[in-house]
């Protein structure tokens, strides 16, 4: 039980976010699916389990969120924030004019259009499943193929990078989670993430003074996002991110009232962040705002 | 300038959500996707367009809600639920026993996973690009092939219907708006819609404030989701709906005050719904609260 659950294949964004908590002794598992990563700890074959939370551009993971929500009891136990830098990859040797096809998953290709149309147009471009696997294609492909990757996965497939932040917009980034069985002690500058929903539905103002629980303290309510409770149209479940950790008075002072007005109040858990480069070895991560506690509860 | 453009191809839920609104002289527009429906009612060549924008199951449809925050100044016009029904079809004289191929979407396959279980157990699945085309290609199967799909396009489609409402959960129901250059008339039973964002991120109770403008004169909050704002991680919009017309003079008032406290207010407009079983042919649909309006404003 020590290893690190991801979303693979290896070279993947979560993979990037997996090894800011990785090192000799924790192994990192590739696994084909979100609800399998949180199955993988909750038996107990991975100690922790990564996962995407929320896109600046794309918005909430949703299958993270219901997870969340609906199916697991595990918590969270850290965050760290990923930016997404996408390089375009080849077989060694080859230049931009020799290029005729471009493999990349949809979204990547997407977030590139600006670099395609100027750099190569006219290029014929070929959907991939993902961004590990676009290299692979490409270095199969006779006919002058390159692929939009990340840089880890570029190396892994054994191809070289031609050109790097290929992406339309610099401050594209992903936000991802780390799942334990239990969260993480105080740290001095840690966050907190819930959910609630009602038993009483349409009842003007009952969202708004579970809100007031935290903001009437002053904390601050740093994510706020609703997601459909799946019984009724209309029924939703919010889920709220606040400063401070659940173990601080004023936190665990508010949590219990709000616990008063809602129907369900289901808390995530108590973690800070890990701060990464995109490329971040596990030597190379540093803790933001990290104190005195241990690195894993 | 008179059709109803909506999310191809025929037989879709949103072509029977589009029916609600059409009679015979307001031809139906398939299009092949949710931005060409915004760019056909922007540039009038059609009247109306009809997107979904919320599912009880899988929540809000981002393409949808971008669209309305970021790209169009059309404005919501209606809204109809539409209820997800599944029908098992195939060729005509197939009974269960002979199914040996089942085509759906993935959604579709997983929203009917019990039914599949139980009435069709070790049948190989193939996955369709969407509802409509699944039965045409159950058709061209000669294995043995059966399909999931709505009545509507089955029909379309040629295809028998073997088994009716062979989804999982009878809630499972999709809500569509209708998209003009106008809003609608105040009918008595209406609801708006609208997004704010904060120039000033961060600072405690901001969200809550603005929402308490709504709450603190009684207007019901039916719907509260969060979208990023796309800039910087952490930056919301939020999207409401509440009870009531934008003209209704509590709501303007409250309008105006929450507009001096955001830095982003855009108002979706305000409509009533209209009921609709799912498959509702034009004649057969009646109008939830209408009082005075013309259908169309």
């Amino acid at each position: 039980m020590s290893g690190i659950a991801y979303l693979g294949p290896p070279g993947s964004y979560s993979e990037i976010a997996a090894l800011v908590w990785g090192d000799a002794a924790t192994p990192l598992l590739p696994l084909a699916t979100m609800p399998a990563v949180v199955t993988a700890v909750e038996t107990g074959a991975a100690r922790h389990g990564v996962l995407p939370i929320e896109n600046v551009l794309e918005g909430g993971v949703t299958t993270t969120l219901d997870l969340l929500i609906h199916e697991t009891a595990l918590r969270i136990s850290g965050e760290t924030v990923v930016p997404v830098r996408h390089v375009l990859v080849a077989r060694a040797g080859m230049q931009l004019p020799q290029v005729r096809v471009l493999y990349g998953h949809p979204q990547s290709l997407g977030q590139c259009r600006r670099f395609i149309e100027r750099v190569l147009p006219g290029v014929a471009t070929v959907a991939s499943l993902s961004n590990s696997t676009a290299p692979v294609e490409a270095l199969a492909d006779e006919r002058g193929a390159a692929a939009i990757s990340t840089e880890r996965a570029a190396v892994l497939a054994g191809a070289t990078v031609i050109a790097r932040d290929i992406q339309d917009r610099a401050e594209n980034v992903t936000r991802f989670i780390r799942l334990s069985h239990t969260d993480h002690p105080p740290t001095g500058d840690d966050k907190t993430s819930l959910c609630f929903g009602f038993s009483e539905r349409d009842r003007p103002g009952i969202l708004v003074d579970a809100l007031l629980e935290f903001s009437s303290v002053g904390l601050n309510i740093t994510r706020l996002e609703s997601r459909p409770s799946k019984d009724v149209l209309g029924g939703y479940i919010f889920l709220v991110d606040l400063n401070g950790h659940r173990t601080d008075a004023p936190v665990a002072a508010a949590l219990e009232r709000v616990r008063c007005r809602v129907g369900l109040l289901k808390i995530f858990g108590s973690y800070p962040c890990w701060h990464a480069s995109a490329n971040a070895a596990p030597a190379a991560t540093t803790r933001a705002g990290g104190t005195a506690a241990a690195d894993t509860p």
